[in-house]
């Protein structure tokens, strides 16, 4: 057998550029050791991973990428399994001192305009994903073990359990950890170079309660039902992630994704040599008020332990190969950039291999930005989430550290929203094209200078923190210094102001002021992501603050209604 | 670990019958050598499965069984992944003569009172009641080998791959084929009795185009677009399954399950000894106008094959053990009956094991009705499976013989429909009760003596016709005369003629002209099935055909509209 591209792994970033190169007449086969549908993790959706599937979308001419881009468009198109994701909540506990529902944040949604996010139910998600690359023309092969890989400067061969050989012109591996891409060719670092040192224990539960069934709004005092969207307990030394897929009316699938990261570095004071439900209840038994969350709660997956979830390469790239996605390297489920850290790998490969392919030249510097990108976004993701196991130590430094990564992620979609906005109204994939490229890899946020600056000052901000050169309440008044009087970040955050536990409400009369500061106000680097061209207000298509929420809502329709939730 | 009842394996059968315990306080254990999701066949709702769903659910006081009980409550409560099931449909083919779509048969799902049936996705549906096992109390081991089973007057016990010991005062498998408690006891019929010897090969497709699109309404005559049902390709030594699960406006799941059963009898005409890919590409060489249903599909798993699917038990009970639904035998996907005969052995079992349970008395008498029932509903599947084989050999022949088949599962459902139908307006259990005592179970209608006469002396014409004592046409005439002239099959379905080819449109208009037949003409042991009680015509609700047929769409929603074909 033989084929232009051999990628190996039928997960996320495995199926979609085998979609991808497939669509383009790159002859391509997807080989996995197992089948579907399995268990997977990476279940949050965010504004950057949605993006990027629509993008990929209209780039490579692949609709049913869009198709899942958003909850609504999933729930019509893809699987009634997903929950809906509304915000990001972040809820602070310190066995020290008394439990208030109020030592928590909050970063919601923006409703426009593709309205939330979603709770991937990722076994149905996966298995979509690989029938898209199968009607595509993808070859397959599952169930079929690697036993070798050997990539030199003609070409690619892998051995199968079978004995028998397939021959290729380029070998994408889309598997894992356990890459064996990586094996072979000693592209593992060792000891990786990740600050972030945490354990996972994860499941899948039923009949856990929502969190707002025991401290309802009117104490935490947020903007939505935290049972809306994706759930951190946070906590110094690590948290627990509250992931369900039932959280709304017309929902169809009880189960809720459930998963403690602890933090290693240091003395740890959890033991984690016991069985991983053992960690778990001891955890449990720490803080009374989560545990009253989980009273009822059963898994109905054994639970399983990651001894140390970070891992990473010194290069990613070789003759004629390339690690993508979780292949390359892992941080932490915090932030759920995992998932969002694959596209931006699997949209700037795809046009870089068909036009290698096209070419029949494989040099690496074809692919040089590609290792750029993801060993770049590893190392932000590292420093986000490395600062904020720092920050879980206490609720004000927490506060005050968290505006960072809101922030970047706020800037990050506009540029998103922007490019793929230009690109509706002009055709011009160049729009599209040009993403793939980033000026700022080592941050959270691709292209804004003046961003830059002030995410590497908070994180060494943090890292004084650890190091014990700073005490947290120095710390507190830097990071808010940092904010204050700065002409480039939207008034409408007031991320100076300790009290405002959320940047926004995110609903269409903060998003209208926002940009209407963009237009007004923003200095011109800013202006450029609001209304850069000059169509752009046409975009918000409706401009009654009241009419829009209606209708928002009712586009929502069922989806809307939340048990013991508000709209 | 000490329980009361071990069960083996957590399919549908395992994962329902240990909620049932469960709930009823009965300490029940899990085991599953592998985990959900997984891939699973029995995707084809009959009636008779979906009323024992209903009746199970207020039976033993489980909602969720009710919940999946009709292709409208799976889609709410369940999964959007089901197609729906109008219809059964029965196309014949002769490589011999011209094809003509008009040589085929239909048996329409009746729309009331509960909507048309679905076709599972497997992998969904099991996770599902995998969950309310968990939900309802079992505990569960999920990757969990057996090695050993244990089993006499004084309990049971079980020896995990780990070397941990279970011990029970019960043992229930759950399993499949290779069922360990079989093995262990010995319990397999070698060879099986089952006169049915068929293969199978089978996967799930995207690509699959309706058959409709390649030979509409106008030219198959049959009431109802054959995508919108179970479709079956007939011909001489098999059958063919066409599952969609994408068949209606609002579905979300592109797969369509394909699966190729070959008679093995006498000298088979197709190659089996090849992959099984390549049996079905040699099949469809041979059947061209089934070919073209499958121009653009492609397999979304790997082709399995099963060299013969049929087996069976000497025995299935013995001390203090039983084996459960696939554990006990099997015959043949045709008429879908695998997850039926499953589902009448768990609803037999749970309060005589519950009571056992109590009793702490676990005398094998107590289990004899399940005994009877498995065998006997395994036999009455043989039977009528195997006339199928022989019947398959001509249009005319199957035309006259699948009448039996419409007849027993119209009488089927009746019976249900009433017993359940008495539950409801009295609360007397008693009705529900009685459904798991069968008078007759060696054909496939469980208590209505004149059709047992009608079976067998049906069955025994086809044995004449594989024996060459009659030749086809000889049966054909005698099949129509077993028909004729019966006072106790409804008029309506015309049985007796070769030009009706659906027994029923089964709308309202012909539900309410069957019930009034029921009322004013069957005889006495027919009357009592459609109006034993006096408030039965409440049960229908809408009196105007008109209006009732409105009411239904519009209960149906978007479910009901199908590209290409009609609602």
């Amino acid at each position: 057998m033989n084929f232009d591209v051999i990628v190996l792994g039928s997960g996320v970033a495995g199926s979609a550029i085998a979609a991808i190169l497939a669509k383009h007449g790159v002859s391509t086969v997807l080989i996995d050791r197992a089948e579907h549908p399995r268990f997977a993790l990476g279940e949050s959706m965010i504004p950057g991973t949605s993006y990027l599937l629509r993008i990929m979308a209209d780039r490579y001419g692949i609709p049913e990428f869009d198709a899942m881009s958003t909850f609504l468009k999933l729930r019509r198109n893809v699987t009634s399994s997903s929950g809906i994701k509304r915000n990001f909540s972040f809820v602070h506990h310190d066995p020290d001192r008394p439990f208030d529902p109020a030592e928590s944040t909050m970063l919601v949604v923006p409703h426009y305009p593709h309205g939330p996010e979603a709770h991937l139910y990722r076994q149905d998600i996966d298995a979509y994903l690989y029938r898209v690359a199968v009607k595509y023309g993808a070859e397959v092969l599952q169930n079929t073990a690697v036993t070798e890989v050997a990539a030199n400067s003609d070409g690619v061969r892998v051995e199968l359990g079978s004995g028998q050989v397939i021959d290729g012109k380029y070998l994408l591996d889309c598997t894992g950890a356990f890459s064996l891409v990586a094996k072979t060719f000693g592209l593992r670092e060792t000891p990786t170079r990740m600050r972030t040192n945490s354990s996972c224990v994860f499941t899948h539960m039923v009949g856990v309660r929502p969190f707002d069934a025991l401290y309802p709004a009117e104490r935490h005092g947020l903007p939505q039902a935290l049972a809306q969207g994706t759930l951190h307990h946070i906590f110094d030394g690590g948290w627990l992630w509250v992931i369900p897929f039932d959280n709304y009316d017309a929902a169809t699938n009880d189960a809720c994704s459930v998963g403690l990261h602890l933090d290693q570095r240091g003395e740890s004071s959890f033991d984690q040599s016991q069985p991983p439900e053992q960690v778990f209840a001891e955890f449990l038994d720490r803080f009374p008020e989560i545990k009253d969350q989980f009273t009822h709660a059963r898994p109905v997956r054994p639970w399983v332990r990651i001894p140390r979830t970070q891992y990473s390469s010194t290069r990613i790239l070789g003759d004629r190969y390339c690690l993508v996605g979780q292949a390359a390297g892992a941080v932490d489920a915090l932030f759920s950039r995992g998932l969002y850290i694959t596209m931006e790998a699997v949209n700037a490969l795809g046009y870089r291999l068909i036009e290698a392919v096209r070419a029949d030249d494989f040099d690496p510097a074809r692919f040089a930005e590609v290792e750029r990108l993801t060993q770049g976004l590893l190392d932000a993701h590292d420093r986000v989430v490395h600062g904020s196991y720092i920050a879980f130590r206490s609720f004000e430094l927490w506060n005050a550290w968290y505006r960072v990564w809101a922030l970047g992620g706020s800037f990050s979609s506009l540029r998103f929203r922007q490019a793929h906005l230009k690109y509706s109204l002009s055709g011009d994939r160049g729009h599209l094209d040009a993403l793939d490229t980033h000026p700022f890899v080592g941050t959270i946020c691709a292209d804004l200078p003046a961003y830059q600056d002030l995410f590497h000052t908070a994180y060494d901000i943090m890292l004084s923190v650890e190091q014990g050169e700073i005490d947290t309440d120095k710390a507190v008044s830097m990071l808010y210094a940092l904010y204050e009087g700065k002409d480039w970040i939207p008034p409408i955050y007031q991320l100076s102001d300790p009290q405002r536990r959320y940047p926004s409400r995110a609903d269409y009369r903060s998003t209208v002021e926002s940009i209407m500061w963009g237009y007004a106000e923003a200095p011109e680097d800013i202006r450029r992501l609001y209304f850069d061209f000059p169509a752009a207000p046409l975009f918000l298509g409706i401009r009654d603050a009241e009419a829009a929420e209606q209708h928002w809502l009712s586009t929502l329709g069922e989806a809307a209604a939340y048990p013991g939730g508000e709209r």
